[in-house]
C-alpha cells in the first residue's frame, strides 16, 4: 500500500507482520518469565510453594473509555496497571501478564506502537512483564483484556472476607483523584488549571499499589480490596464478604487538594468523587487500630498517604459519618447493561 | 421488566444480578482452585517447583464465529477447550481458567446460562475449572477472552523450537475434521448425511488433547504445537522455530472418513481441509522415529489416532510429499486485518 508511515493502518501490514512488530516494541521479558511471546504458552517461574493469583480485566472503547480521553500509550499503561491492581489488592506480587488486543482494521500502526510503549512502561514500573498475548480483529473499537498472574505465600493472600469488628479501615492515596481526572477531561478543563495535571495523571496512569503491599509485608491485614468499583461499593463489599458492617468517616476523604480544585472549578462535590468515583486503584484495608501506623509512616515519607478512614462494626447498617451526623452508606456506581452511572461517563 | 423468562435480556437484570447467576451456573470450582470467583483474584495451588504456563485466546462474534453456526453452549465449550489446548501443546496440565465475557445489552439471559453450561462441561472434561472472570458490556456482539493457567515440571514444557533433523512428525486425531464441520454448517449439509455428525462435533466441541499428553508422559518429545493456525502453517512454524525444515506426507492426512465424506458431498478436496483448515486443536509433535509407537498403541485403543505424518530435515525447503511427487509446503490460512482466508469464513 502507498500509505505514508504516519497513516499506516493495521490492515496495510496484516496480522503476522503486526505481531512481529509488537514483539519488538514490547522488548524481551525478563524474570520470572522463562519463555515470552511466540510459543503456545508463556512460561513463568513462580516461587516454589507459593499460591498463584489470577485476575482478568477488560478495557473496551465506548464502554470503558473514549479514545479522545485516553491516548493509546495511556490505554496500554492503564490496561496493565488496572489488572495488576487486583494482585496488589490480594497482597501479592506480580509474575507476568498476557494481553488480548482487539483492533479495528483501520487502527493506525503508530497507535499500536504507542499502546505497546504504555504497556512496556507499566510493566517496568510494576515489575510485571508482558509474557504473551493474542491479537484479533475487532468490531466496535479497540478492546484490551489483560490477565495478570501473581503469587503470594500459601495462605497469606488478603481476601475481602476476613475483616473483624473493631478493625480500622485504611486507605492508600486519594480515592477521588482519578474521577477528578475524568471530569477534567470530559469537561475540557485547561491542563494548567489547579489540580488538573495531578488528576489527569491519576486517571490516565493509575499506579497499582505494590509499594504499599511491600511496606505492609508482615502486617496483620485482615481484609483488602481495590477501589475499582468505587469506595462506597467496595466498602460495602468488604463488609458483606466479612459478615460485618462498616463506618466510613468523610473527614479522611477530603484531603486531596487536586480533586478539591477540580471539583471547585466544576461546581461539583469532592466527597462525591471520593465516595462514588470509579477508576481508582487505591487499596482499602482492614487491620487492627494502630497496626499499620508504622507502615503508614514509611509510605508517607515516599509520598503515598495511608490513612485510617473508618472502622469495621459487628452489625449493620453500614454508615457514612460526616461532621453533621451519620447517614446510610449507599453505593452509586457504574453497572454494565442497565445504564447506571458510568464512572467514565460512557453509557451502554 | 415484564419480559417472559424466555425473553429476558441481560439489560433487564443488570450486571450484578447476572454475575450472581453466572456464579451459580458455573458451580463451585474444585482443586487446584483455592478461591474461586468473587474476590479481586482467584487463588490456585500449583505443584511446588512446577513452572507456570499462561495462554490467552479470543473468540469474537462476526470475527471468529457466527452465532448461527455455534450455539451459546458450544461457544462456552469451545472457548475453554481451545484456550486450554495451548497448555496441552506445551505438554502441561491445566490449573484453571479466567474468562472475560463481553455481552451486548440485548443478549438473552438464557443464552448466557447455556454458555455457562458449555464452559462447565468443558471444565469438567478437561479438569480445568473456571476460577474467575470479568463481565462487560460489548459493542459488536459476543466476545470471550479465555486465559488458561497450567503447569509443567521445570524445564519439561514442550516448545516449538526443539525439533531435530531426523525426528519423525506425529499428529493426533484428524486435522481436517473441524474444518469439515464448519464447511458442513456453512453449506447447510443435512446433519444425517455421512460424516456430518462427527465433523460438527469436532467443529463445535473440540477436545484439547490432554489424553495424549498423559499418554506421552516421559516420551522424548523434542517439539510440539497445536494446529490452531492450520497444519501447513504450524508445520512451518515448528520448522522455523527449530532452525530446520519439514517434509509432510499426504498419505497420513487422508485417513479421516468423516472429513472425506463431507468433502465428497461438497465437491471439495479433503487434503485442503487437512492442510489448511483451521479450528483444529490436534497436536503436532516431533520425536525420534519409533519413540512414540508405544503411546500410539495405547491411544489407539482409546480411540485417538497418533500417527507419523512426516519428518524433520536439516535444511529447507519444507515440502509436501504426495503419491505423485514433492511440492513446496506453503501456508494458506486465516489472517486478521488483511482479509485472508478465514478458517471459519468470516471476513474482516
Amino acid at each position: 500500500m502507498a500509505s505514508r508511515p504516519h497513516d499506516e493502518r493495521v490492515s496495510d501490514i496484516g496480522e503476522f507482520s503486526l505481531i512481529a512488530r509488537i514483539r519488538e516494541w514490547l522488548g524481551t521479558a525478563g524474570p520470572p518469565v522463562v519463555l515470552g511471546p511466540g510459543d503456545d504458552c508463556a512460561i513463568l517461574a513462580p516461587t516454589p510453594g507459593a499460591e498463584l493469583l489470577l485476575t482478568t480485566d477488560e478495557q473496551a472503547e465506548a464502554v470503558h473509555f473514549h479514545r479522545d480521553w485516553l491516548a493509546p500509550e495511556d490505554l496500554g499503561f492503564r490496561a496493565l496497571s488496572s489488572a495488576a491492581s487486583d494482585v496488589a489488592a490480594m497482597g501479592g506480587r506480580p509474575l507476568g501478564a498476557v494481553v488480548a488486543l482487539g483492533l479495528p482494521p483501520d487502527a493506525r500502526v503508530a497507535e499500536v506502537r504507542s499502546f505497546c510503549a504504555g504497556l512496556r512502561a507499566a510493566a517496568a514500573d510494576l515489575g510485571c512483564p508482558v509474557a504473551g498475548g493474542n491479537l484479533s480483529g475487532a468490531l466496535g473499537g479497540w478492546r484490551v483484556v489483560t490477565t495478570v498472574a501473581g503469587e503470594a505465600a500459601a495462605g497469606a493472600a488478603w481476601r475481602r472476607s476476613g475483616a473483624r469488628p473493631g478493625d480500622a479501615l485504611w486507605l492508600t492515596g486519594f480515592p477521588g483523584r482519578a474521577h477528578a481526572g475524568w471530569r477534567a477531561v470530559a469537561e475540557g478543563l485547561r491542563p494548567s488549571a489547579a489540580g488538573v495535571a495531578e488528576a489527569l495523571a491519576a486517571f490516565r496512569r493509575p499506579v497499582a499499589r505494590f509499594a504499599a503491599v511491600r511496606a505492609l509485608s508482615g502486617a496483620p491485614i485482615h481484609a483488602a480490596l481495590d477501589l475499582s468499583d468505587a469506595l462506597s461499593r467496595c466498602a460495602l463489599l468488604l463488609a458483606e464478604a466479612s459478615g460485618a458492617a462498616v463506618a466510613l468517616d468523610t473527614h479522611g476523604l477530603l484531603s486531596d487538594p487536586a480533586a478539591a480544585a477540580v471539583a471547585r472549578a466544576l461546581g461539583e462535590d469532592p466527597l462525591e468523587y471520593a465516595l462514588h468515583g470509579g477508576e481508582s486503584y487505591e487499596l482499602l484495608l482492614a487491620a487492627p487500630p494502630g497496626a499499620l501506623d508504622h507502615a503508614a509512616g514509611a509510605l508517607a515519607s515516599s509520598g503515598l498517604p495511608l490513612r485510617a478512614v473508618g472502622e469495621v462494626r459487628r452489625e449493620g447498617p453500614s454508615v457514612l459519618r460526616t461532621p453533621t451526623g451519620t447517614q446510610p452508606l449507599e453505593p452509586r456506581d457504574f453497572a454494565h447493561f442497565t445504564g447506571g452511572m458510568d464512572s467514565e461517563g460512557v453509557g451502554e
